[in-house]
């Protein structure tokens, strides 16, 4: 059983993954990370004083990806483990398809490349007003994906709205905006 | 201008790129490198202590070109710079589609999204047998890709010649068991 978390940052996911792993026992990756070599990738598309490409930063993250699946993913979901994953595909159709304006078809078809068709068995997308979510994280520094402008998470937020749109039976849309608590037991009830 | 130069490990390159750079005013470029980005992928792929996924290293070589092209090949040819540039996409058709068999035209697919489907304009291919050039190299550090086994080498090598003879208008094939002077005589030969 895979459920991945996805939303805008600052949305709650962390917060969310927290409080779920308890109530469902589940092993907790994020991405992009998980193992080493998508580790050392993270820090690379991180780096605020890397020039990096949109299309160069699809495609690291698409293997990061590839790297999690292949060494640490699909061995717990063989093992029958249940692993809640902090980001997955639609967070790169989110940003480099949307955001990146780099389309969503092409970010899909990497993706798919890279994760041999993996698909989740449910997606919690956490709605949030990007400023909100933005003034939630002020005090985080922020990194190079973070400094990117308002028109960017705008079109973040609503490519996400898309793809939950066209893909309901996967998508679990909860409100954001609500305080951690309430945003738990609606996640807990949508998963049970 | 862009000419690429392609062949197995230790067929002569860098060797043959060195003496091509002086007679045609040449801006040598390698991969995966060139930019700081690319630079740090390629330490990550040549990495012998790290796991990589055969999916997660194309993702890799690919990222590390969409990088080059983007910061550096493109504005270079732009100016009209001739650029010699040491492997690029069919090093990854070669090794990544038909050595590590993960299918040439996903891997051409991945490519074409990275470089937005930048072409050379010739290419020379310095054909080997693999054994005579990985003898060649025997005393250089073997990294994470000339650790794999000659099996390996033998369908990287047989998947260069299909690329070859499916582009001969491209293609320039040299025999790169003769020695160094002749190998850089018949390559000013073809391209003038
Ligand atoms: N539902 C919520 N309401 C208010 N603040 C929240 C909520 N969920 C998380 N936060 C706070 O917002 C910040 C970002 O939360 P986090 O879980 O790290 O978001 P994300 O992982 O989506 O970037 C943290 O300081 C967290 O304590
Ligand atoms: N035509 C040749 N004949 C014999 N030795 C060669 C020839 N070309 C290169 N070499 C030697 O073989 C080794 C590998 O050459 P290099 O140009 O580094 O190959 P590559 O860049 O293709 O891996 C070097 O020691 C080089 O001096
Ligand atoms: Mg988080
Ligand atoms: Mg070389």
């Amino acid at each position: 059983m895979l459920i991945t978390v996805e939303g805008l940052d600052g949305a709650g996911k962390t917060t969310l993954i927290s409080g779920l792993a308890r109530s469902l026992g589940a092993v907790v990756l994020r991405e992009p990370g998980g193992v080493e070599l998508s580790e050392r990738i993270r820090a690379l598309v991180a780096d605020p004083s890397l020039s990096v490409d949109p299309r160069a930063e699809a495609l690291l993250y698409a293997a990061a990806r590839a790297q999690l699946v292949a060494e640490k993913l699909r061995p717990l979901l063989d093992e029958g483990a249940t692993v809640l994953l902090d980001r997955f595909v639609d967070s790169s159709l989110a940003y480099q398809g949307g955001g990146r304006g780099l389309g969503v078809e092409e970010i899909r078809a990497l993706n798919l490349f890279g994760t041999g068709g993996l698909r989740p068995d449910r997606t919690l997308l956490l709605r949030i007003e990007p400023s909100q979510g933005l003034a939630r994280i002020a005090g985080r520094e922020a990194d190079r994906l973070e400094q990117a402008g308002g028109e960017f998470f705008a079109r973040v937020a609503q490519t996400y709205d898309e793809l939950a749109a066209a893909d309901p039976d996967r998508f679990i849309v909860l409100d954001a905006a609500q305080p951690p608590a309430t945003v738990l037991e609606s996640a807990l009830k949508a998963l049970s």
